[in-house]
């Protein structure tokens, strides 16, 4: 490959981060969309109890953003020529970025919050171009351009994490809000009276349709006697039982299990139907990485939202699909946005 | 005034009518978008209880809009020569009115879901223009044209009438969603376990925070002794205290019926923070009957949003405010949306 040629090919590769709530996962973005690469690092820092962390937490993240871009421009290195000064980079944040690209606040990235992403990130990979986004802003532009939901000019991304989180398309664009911060839709209170959730409030639907609501579920079904083989196999003590085995054991059929998920399956739908009261989408994409608990998570979901959406015997269906991309929406996504500049 | 010069002005004339729970309200709409004349008549059949009464109880609400047109009609004749040809008129109805005029669903007009409204209307105005459009998306284009929502590029209007009703400028422009049915905020489900609500599901906002969530709080209050002179107004029956009379109680100064205003002012602001998290407004106009209960209200209701708010103290301040038109905005952007053809 001639210099000239891999300078091309250079302004065409772009990276993609999402920093995630458990882990920091980057994709290389080649011509003709391609994934050329991929990288994954944990998130560092305990996120529990470290409201404002400040820069000591945050630089340790942001270490690991450029840690994952290092990853990613050594295995491009036999194919494209300088990607160092070539590829520009998106990363997506967990939160409310603004659009200065602070974090402006993230109950489940609370050690990089309040801060100057643009600047954090501008200190570790100099000069080259970096675009900081709310992940799931980012997932909904990939599976809009990419994936599952091309054709559809109304449509909200629901990612399933750590949290929830939320991306807009609406009549064809990536909406993002007066502030960069719309789709943050994992903090509707759906029960006034639920649990105390990290953003200060109680019952936020993130409480109950995402890990951390399988996380709850399982707990109290194992404390009630719901999940006796898990329990056992987690030597006796119901509190140890995770949500990946329940999760694990919903796919394997054992029935208390099934009955954890299709739990969880009922509250995403339930949150839905409120969204689609709010905005109207003709099509849901969920990704994240609750959707891993496979076919039994969505088809709750479906019929969930089918039975509580607002005149449903009277409406058009709603298409509710999995991402293509699965989790790794938002690092596609912010390579997307990254290649052109922007969201748009 | 000469025939041409009238029918050109009868070509700047627009009517807009809007049904409403209790009363269809018309206006018409001059040049300089001065509104020239009013009109209105309650709204037809008792609407509890008589779901999908059919074409009888419909035909008597189209009635009524044909009668207010002819109201208006009749004050402009002396201004404006042939009003009846020349101009024309966009209806709002509360509920889920689809990309081709039928009332998909309406909890608050039962009398008038599943029905065409273009034919109902084109049946009594012969060939006169008719725009059939969800009241609130009619109302947020008056406010956002005319209003106290100018110069805003995100907004949200939220209707408090005897339910709840929305509609959406978002980047500049009234959006309705994938079937015209966005801006349906009155559905979002509050609290599972709450009060039925006529839409089939339990806890919705509107059962809170509109005037049937008024009455709802009236009535607990009254039972719960903390409106006795209200009660004892009514002949002792604490049933019959009725929700406007707590709203003109408060506003000279009876502590219990202060409370009720602001408990129903809490929940609008409960409902608000729950939309920011969705949309990220810059503002919030509040319009509809329930806003004529005052200031306090809409104290209470900026102070609920400001206190519940995702990020509250780490975001730039939402506007609240009221809206410009009060209850007739809904008819002043059905004019606006009939003389420009449509909601943009």
């Amino acid at each position: 490959m001639s210099l000239d040629a891999g300078l091309s090919a250079g302004a065409d590769v772009a990276l993609g981060v999402d920093i995630g709530g458990t882990k920091v996962l980057g994709i290389a973005l080649g011509t003709s969309d391609r994934i050329l690469a991929e990288a994954r690092v944990p998130t560092p820092g305990d996120r529990r109890g470290k409201e404002d962390a400040g820069s000591r937490g945050a630089d340790a993240v942001a270490d690991a953003v450029a840690d994952v871009v290092a990853q990613l421009d050594a295995a491009l290195s036999p194919v494209v020529a300088s990607p160092r000064s070539a590829s520009p980079i998106g990363v997506g944040a967990p939160g409310m970025v603004d659009h200065q690209g602070r974090l402006r606040f993230a109950p489940n990235l609370p050690q990089g919050q309040g801060l100057d992403w643009r600047r954090l990130m501008g200190d570790r990979l100099g000069a080259r171009p970096v675009l900081i986004e709310n992940d799931a802003n980012f997932a909904v532009l990939a599976e809009h351009r990419l994936g599952v939901a091309q054709g559809y000019r109304h449509v909200m991304m629901v990612t399933l994490g750590t949290g929830i989180g939320g991306g807009l398309i609406v009549d064809g664009r990536v909406q993002v809000g007066g502030h960069g911060f719309a789709g943050e839709v994992g903090h509707m209170v759906v029960d006034p009276s639920g649990p105390p959730c990290p953003c200060g409030r109680r019952g936020c639907w993130e409480r109950y349709a995402s890990g951390g609501g399988l996380g709850m579920l399982t707990r109290q079904a194992a404390l009630a006697g719901r999940l006796p083989q898990l329990v056992k196999a987690a030597g006796g003590d119901p509190e140890s039982v995770r949500g990946e085995e329940v999760s694990a054991a919903a796919q394997d059929g054992d029935p208390g299990a099934r009955r954890v998920v299709e739990e969880v399956g009922w509250w995403v739908g339930f949150g839905l139907a409120n969204l689609a009261c709010v905005f109207d989408p003709e099509c849901f994409v969920l990704g994240g990485g609750l959707m891993s608990a496979g076919d039994l998570l969505l088809a709750s979901a479906r019929a969930a939202f089918a039975e509580l959406v607002e005149g449903g015997d009277r409406r058009p269906e709603v298409a509710v699909v999995a991402a293509s991309f699965g989790a790794r929406a938002g690092a596609v996504g912010a390579a997307l946005a990254a290649r052109q500049g922007g969201l748009r």
